[in-house]
């Protein structure tokens, strides 16, 4: 079967190449164009890489970023996958999707509207089905989006805990990577042996969106998840790779063994459609005392194309009625690119696109 | 007045050579003599040194160490001052104590017991008093204990706030620095670019000495706070300065700037004592956005003497009945060798010392 | 005597800000006014910090930065200081100067032209006398020059070893920080556990600035040095001070300890006329097998007015006939803007301002 | 044809883990035990991994370490890899040859001898020969070794510019990653921001290594090259891969162009034999004008059992007689156990193995 030729958004930045690595030799997808802002116009992507720890093919780095044209992505193909910063998403996704183009997209813009998918496919697969509504005034195209970086390695785990004990309280603590400001990002200066307790709107996305994730689809949309999330983010000197401290309060009372069984056996639609991007375990337990670590644990996920898209979560730990852990996940692989990828395979999978 | 003689323990590390730095040219004391094991008898501090950031006097620097000899201590000097590691503090200082020295230690061993005053001026001046049941039975020797380093940054504004708002639970995450861990402590292979989430017994000794701190005297003893207190424990590439996010639910309901003022205006009897190494203003709040920072607060508190001994306060924020903020202090000054030091002064301008 | 106002032009900047700091109550010279772009213009300095390791006093955190406008600046003053970018640094000093201003700049833009002082008060400061042509059109106003900030280092103990000995060949390689690439400048994702082995420019500005350095003054200007230099310049995670290994071929024999000697005994000037920003002792060498490092040499310079002004040497070593050494100074201090304060600190004791 | 199966020294270490995960699958060679000192006699290689950027498959993380027992080792093996530490590795692997082993070592103890092979497959795969000698008096075993870390890197381009165009003069400063010190090494509170102008005894050995590796197998041993060689060696914040900037002399006066081709299209003997870890292409040219950097280059060589094989070589200047170059390599593959793990293969490969 041929692949679907698909264009890539904001092909100048991290998440941008990102989602070029992971199209690389994609069973279904295949690069047509990369398109980005006006400066970049007509640059070979050899001369504009921000990806330190990926080697492209060379025919890859000898691709052309094309500037953004809506009427003309529109014509050329019938998917995109969108790495625009948040200022400039907001309008050509929609316009995109308004041209009949199903648009899969990191940005923050249009994740809280009612009619988008906020979408992790192992979470909350069937919210995918909120694309109709789009679809009926969007000629036949729709937008769905995957969670900020730092929600996605928090309610993945938080959805094999709710589904198994119910949640009451979320508190979360980040020790988020440079990576995640994007290129150039944060400046060495206020880094370098430092720790910056600040990432704008970062909290506000993460005490939302993991509501709207964890919901539930109803006639009327989705349902938000009724817990409370209170969330502390703070910028380290790391590279890749988001780590957060978790302190949750249940509904029941599971041991210890029951409350990692349930992080470890969980599994989903995704792995039973066996999407090539997703990892055939999503969440790995630790059971050394002092993992995971950004350096040890970010690329976990198996098999080679799911490298960065598995959780790894540790330190599990119980207190009186509170349950501890530490969670990582690679910011911009399986909270950035990488979402969107895999939720493009479950539309595919779902034969959700175009038919 | 002739000031007080006293001896550094454990001179050769971190904490100790935080004591000689803080000791040097102190009003009330002076170094006799520097003490730490075998191996380093008869080298000159200037043959060791472990701090980057401070510069010794010529004097200072040309002090022998000797090898620690209790019986010797005890006949030179009536106060010690430990920097000693945990596993050999424990004997030394107790035998010092029971030659009738007044030991102010930096060590965990002694903490926890029934009459040892774990203290910080700002805190719990009144514990001091647990000192004479010791005399009693150590020939009017005695051990003061500061708490561990990332406990004393969280338990100074955790005081201001439970005294006006009364506090129902505490979630606290931790950003520690290198120097927690001492010389050599943590490999540069471990951290660089890296976060270690796990810092040993560090959790268990936040959750329990808080509330030992923040405890009631009474005739039989401090009788503990009784809220819950939840520790999660990382290290951080940073050199000094231990950074924490801290999330509270308060038994009162009070608006975000009466949790600002009760931080802002918080006193103490340290303070009215002007006690030299103790700070004019405690607690120090930040209203910028995006403080405290290690780089930026570690060294905060006036006047000089007291560089390093306050406690920096930044991005409070309420959600629904929870309040969020991040403190920074400095972890071998202030949750260091600063710490005891500041308990010699408390003893001493309370006539407590010798009398 | 009443002090000599001044503006400082890009107090925007880290150099900017590094006058500021060293102008604060300085003995000879007063902050009139602070220089910046358009899009500053009304902002406080506390609203736009770049030192971390410097607090400025309350009233000059409240001074508002105003647009470059070079009639009112030479209305207003008759010294500036300029830390501005050199591609605007060009016309705006040279329109100062020809309005009559003392410019004393750490900008790149002028520092090669023939009538310019490029200038070290310990190493050449009878170039100062070039400020003479320009005064006769210039309405006797001037510009004079502060080195790079990685040759500033290698200049001054260079000058002393070439008056000691005779310099054939200098081979140099630095280990330069963040800082000396202004703010934002190199993202942390270029450099977290990483080196960049460029630096735009660097190498030139080195090979030539040092020959103009240790030029001879003649009639007809600055006759350069004659011998070689080769330069290989690096940026490295580290906030502040350049390091650099020099090897060296001299013209005559001399034994490792009367290198040293001419190292440690070096004086000039600038140390006779006690100015006051400039060190003592300006050459440091250290005895340690492992010295100068940034984190502990950085701020050497002594009395306090001068921290960050003397030059660090360390690990001379002799082989055959080559010499080896490594060096340190602080870029933003010795090697920007306290280059200049001391530069007009030089004009100012020779009487050369306003006369 | 069965494999040779083989031990494994210091498997407890950096280099020691490096052997066995370039032996892995190796289609050559098979361990057959891991050994260490008696402090990690019995514990599985899980328990004390060292790499963190390398995952072990299930059965080799089960290994389990025995104690060195040189009479076993050799009844067991007839080939040993060691990365023992220096001061235990002179005794051991001498006594390991004399009972008839092929000892392939990273250990500097050996290098400096007569009739011990200093190696690099690519630059004096002759200087082999000199292990018969050793097998005289030695029951037919023999050492090999690798050389240190910082003069592999270097080495390797300096064979290609040699045998072109002659050497007169090399001066090298260095960028040394962290892992070159094993683990665990540097201490964090060292090298954090900071830079460290010092490692024992590595200048020296970069001095006089680099000229046996380019001297003349003769019949009286090797006539070592006779050109000067200047280093100076620092340690930087950096995980793998040792940066050199080099500047050079050379005998006649090639173009820029000859100068790169010289690298660029350098092959040897060991390329021709297809040896299984040694790159097809030994030294990568990069045009661009900032690397080789460690983050990008330090993995460098192909085919993936030949990853961080090569040596990156960047920013080719000439000026006057002068050539300048940035060479970067990983110093505990190629400069460590890769080293010897292809000088093993070629051994293997020219029949001097066990024939």
């Amino acid at each position: 079967m041929d692949k679907i030729e698909v264009a890539v958004l904001g092909a100048t930045g991290m998440i941008g190449q990102r989602f070029v690595q992971l199209l690389e030799d994609h069973p279904y997808f295949k690069i047509k164009g990369l398109y980005a802002s006006e400066r970049s116009e007509g640059k070979r992507l050899a001369e504009m890489l921000k990806l330190k720890d990926f080697t492209f093919k060379k025919e890859t780095l000898e691709m052309v970023v094309e500037q953004i044209d809506v009427d003309k992505i529109a014509k050329d193909v019938r998917l995109a996958f969108s790495g625009l910063p948040s200022d400039i998403a907001k309008e050509y996704e929609a316009s995109l999707a308004s041209r009949g183009v199903a648009v899969f997209s990191n940005a923050a813009s249009h994740r809280m509207r009612d009619d988008v998918p906020l979408l992790i496919p192992e979470v909350n697969p069937d919210h995918l089905a909120l694309i109709e509504k789009q679809q009926t005034y969007r000629n036949g195209g729709f937008i769905v989006t995957n969670p900020n970086c730092s929600t996605t390695g928090l309610a993945l785990p938080l959805k094999a805990i709710d589904d198994a004990f119910g949640i009451d309280l979320v508190i979360v603590s980040t020790y988020q990577a440079v990576s995640g400001a994007g290129y150039p990002g944060v400046p060495s200066l206020d880094i370098l042996g430092n720790i910056i307790p600040f990432i704008k709107n970062e909290e506000e996305k993460m005490e939302s969106e993991t509501l709207k994730l964890l919901g539930k689809l109803t006639d009327r949309g989705v349902k938000f998840a009724d817990f409370e999330v209170l969330a502390n983010c703070a910028r380290v000197p790391v590279i890749d790779g988001h780590l957060e401290s978790v302190t949750l309060k249940l509904k029941t009372d599971p041991t210890l063994e029951e409350f990692k069984n349930a992080l470890e056996k969980f599994t989903s639609e995704a792995q039973r459609l066996n999407l090539p991007t997703v990892p055939r375990v999503p969440i790995i337990v630790r059971a050394e005392m002092d993992r995971p670590q950004p350096l040890m644990d970010v690329y976990a996920g198996e098999p080679q194309r799911a490298r960065g898209m598995a959780v790894t979560v540790g330190r599990i730990r119980k207190k009186n009625n509170y349950y501890k852990m530490f969670v990582l996940s690679h910011n911009t692989i399986r909270g950035g690119a990488g979402g969107s990828v895999s939720n493009a395979e479950l539309a595919y999978a779902k034969k959700m696109l175009f038919c």
